[in-house]
């Protein structure tokens, strides 16, 4: 069993620290907010993300924003300096891959192995210990972080080197928004036009306008048991978080001088749509901003 | 066996043809380029639509566009005056919803029953018989047709009433550009920011960014075998069909007023690759203009 | 004076009509909704649209939608085949270019003379006479009509051929709709950055910025004294308006293959804007959508 | 006369050095291209910005992207360090509103006076001294700059507090990016339907569809004279200009949760037409793209 540090224990952070916990790990944990690290049960609270990392052998972040962990790592909390060089580091933050590709490059200037390892499934995934996790980093170290991953989590993919595992998610996720706002406005074009959303749906997943979007997680009311459409979307992913993911798509492709026309586009309909005060609702509600 | 015209034997047409005479059907066949009909063998090559239909238990029609389908039924040849009540019509051409809406109304009123029945599958699917129909109109015409459609095609939905085949094939066609289009905005970010486009192409399969453009027609060369894009973007589904079905989106969202905000962006961005003169290669080649 | 035949005499029809009457015309008039004519006084209400042209020597019509005019002029009044030849047509209807081109090719088949003449300027325009007239036909049919015109209109501008005066119309609309949309959308960027909206619309306008849209009407209420930013969006031109022109160049598009990846983009967002039920404010309204 | 450090005299920077110098001011110059100094005749080369700093009464910076401005002032050169308290910094770099913002704020919190001047005019406006600044900070900030600025400029806004300058240039510039590229889809939508271009040109600009691009700038080739359009589009604003414009506009619509859906498709399209090869072209020829 192995000395953890885990910085960042909100409603993400937390279960994934409760169940290291569970499969027996010693837990050191910090938050900003003070009260979060009540959620975890079981761990030794600390003041400051420096006293976590004393003695860690694996250190985790999951933090909301690029900026805050390049404050935590580098500019305020410096915790690199504060970090064993033996000890392996797992940001599992979603942020620009730009920043996961910085702090990795400083973390190996120090000589400590670090992988980004963003997470998707929400903190139903979390609790249940099912998240999908995307790394970006050497397959050496993701080999020594398996153990640890696989007690949070049940899909890993390797991405690529330092930074890719952004970059698979934020990719992912912009088709994602892509495939469900476009499936939103295609059973919407039909319904304007006579059609049933329910035969509609199965025609285009039986022929070549299938996804994920549309044969897992329906946005009609009623098409699909058991999704957000048919519990007025609540619970599920959060349009604020595609949100999020969208602007995540946008930076990087500025930077990277990419063309993304439809994830773009996406964005803004996902913007305007939470501008509507519907941030907090289920992304496939962007269905109640286009039908009809 | 039963008497069938058919009119409009071009590229897709004079093997769909040619499947109901292999299938023991009498044909009569017409099309206004003379030469067309050499390609059906084996039927009566007429010198007038309104020929083909003297005595025909079966009219199908296979014409490229809304107002070829309006002069033929109605305008110009008025053949809806010729077709004898008792006979069943099967228009598969793709147009818009509102004509093929148009012409079974006026089929209805002189007692013709009527279907929709625009195909995908390509002329690989016309000369195999294994097209896809999606049908409008009552479902005991369908019944009538089915024997006929099972001779060309593999899978018959029943879409709704009359127009709806056609509205299932622009949503569901439109939902494929916006799919592929988006697939490979997604494909090109993550590329230009480092990422293997198989690696990548897998993740978001198994992940939520996966669709029928992905799996099954993955738009970067060599990461699927066989595909078009593993072939140069030969074959396949042309650019210019693409953009003929989504502009008949646009025009069915402009009469329904309906939004399609990433339908019509899509539409835009295989315009654009067409004008650059790429209109005859495989649509999944829109991946040269988005990646870098 | 002459004798003028004027179908359609709604919201604009009926003081274009007046404005006729007023200036010495003789007039008889139709429209489908029976009450409409009485918003015309001194005219000669008839019953049908061919009494009006009984010894017509101009015919004026003014009609909501494409399909209209078809009816009016081919399919089911069968003007043409009611006006004599010597007579003047002018369709003031704002309609699809392909629709105008249609009526005025069946038009001088017959030897008649017609021009396309759709007209911007609102009811407040068609009240006062200062519409701007945008002509499609020939220029000497246009110097017989200008006499008429100048009665109803200010700026008349000969746009070519026939159809023209719809292209020109679709087009000059269609940068209209997009150089709103993109004035609120930078507007309020700015503003969402902490700027102040008048001092941004001072600058864009010195700048490169600048457009009628933001110095004639611009959105931002109280930016601009009079226009309908300031009035609670009322009066105007409304966002349905808006909505059917940016239809009509997106038909227009689809119809010649071209490119309006921004144009298609505006129609979707007033599309979005309509369905929020906003259909009846000023088209500036757009900005309530995308405004923090 | 003042003694001036310059950083940054590059092809924008060089020309705005050299009118100071014209002006009687004595300038000290860096640039981490040491060639670059020598475009400047009469000013101390220095060997680092620490040196030019050196007693100056005011410093200016124009630099090609945020993290230059950050690497100057914050992080790497740390100049804020050296800067004396009572000198005035002005940082000309067209850059992130955030940027702009945190330097500012570090700057003040060492009482140095920092105003934000992005620039607008071209190398062109650079030689000639009549470049237009946009400036973000104190107004009595600003009262002690004008004296410098009216050297190398002619218009001269104040848009708000720190950053605001920034923020304007970009609303603007992305309001001159939409409008150019809708002007253009507007003028091909004419010319694919029949229209000359320069009837509809002056069409648009007597009626509403009037813009700065399209009355100063014709993308059209020949319509107007002496723009770029009509010298094959060399010179004027470039493409990946506009790009970079275009692409902090979306970076600041993210962080400020904004709806550019225009703003957002418009850099989209010149990101494909920059990938194309035509980067280094004026802007106005994204046409080429766009027209039948």
């Amino acid at each position: 069993m192995a000395k953890v540090a885990f910085i960042g224990v909100g409603n993400m952070g937390a279960p994934m620290a409760n169940n290291l916990i569970a499969a027996g790990h010693e837990l050191r944990v910090f938050d900003v907010v003070a009260e979060a690290v009540k959620a975890v049960k079981g761990a030794v609270a600390c003041e400051s993300a420096a006293q976590t990392v004393q003695g860690a052998e694996v250190v985790i972040s999951m933090l909301p924003e690029s900026r805050h962990v390049e404050s935590l790592y580098l500019t305020d909390a410096k915790l690199l300096e504060h970090i064993d060089p033996s000890a392996l580091v797992l940001d599992c933050s979603t942020i620009s891959p730009s920043t996961s590709r910085k702090v990795a490059a400083a973390a190996k200037a120090k000589g400590i192995a670090m992988l980004d390892a963003p997470v998707s499934g929400g903190t139903n995934g979390a609790v249940a210990g099912t998240l999908t996790f995307m790394i970006g980093g050497a397959a050496a170290d993701l080999a020594r972080a398996r153990p640890f991953i696989e007690v949070m989590g049940k899909n890993i993919f390797h991405a690529g080197e330092a930074g890719a595992g952004q970059v698979a998610k934020i990719a992912n996720n912009m088709m994602l928004g892509i495939a469900m706002a476009g499936t939103c406005e295609a059973l919407a074009l039909g319904v304007a036009n006579g059609m049933d959303p329910a035969v509609l749906s199965e025609i285009m997943q039986k022929s070549s306008g299938g996804s994920w979007a549309l044969e897992k997680y329906n946005p009609w009311p009623g098409v699909l048991e058991g999704v957000p459409a048919s519990k007025n979307y609540a619970g599920g992913f959060g349009v604020d978080l595609m949100l999020k993911d969208l602007g995540l798509a946008a930076g990087a492709a500025v930077e990277s001088r990419s063309s993304i026309t439809l994830g773009e586009t996406a964005r803004n309909l996902f913007s305007l749509h939470s501008k509507n005060g519907h941030g907090k609702l289920d992304f496939s509600s962007i269905l109640n901003m286009i039908k009809p």
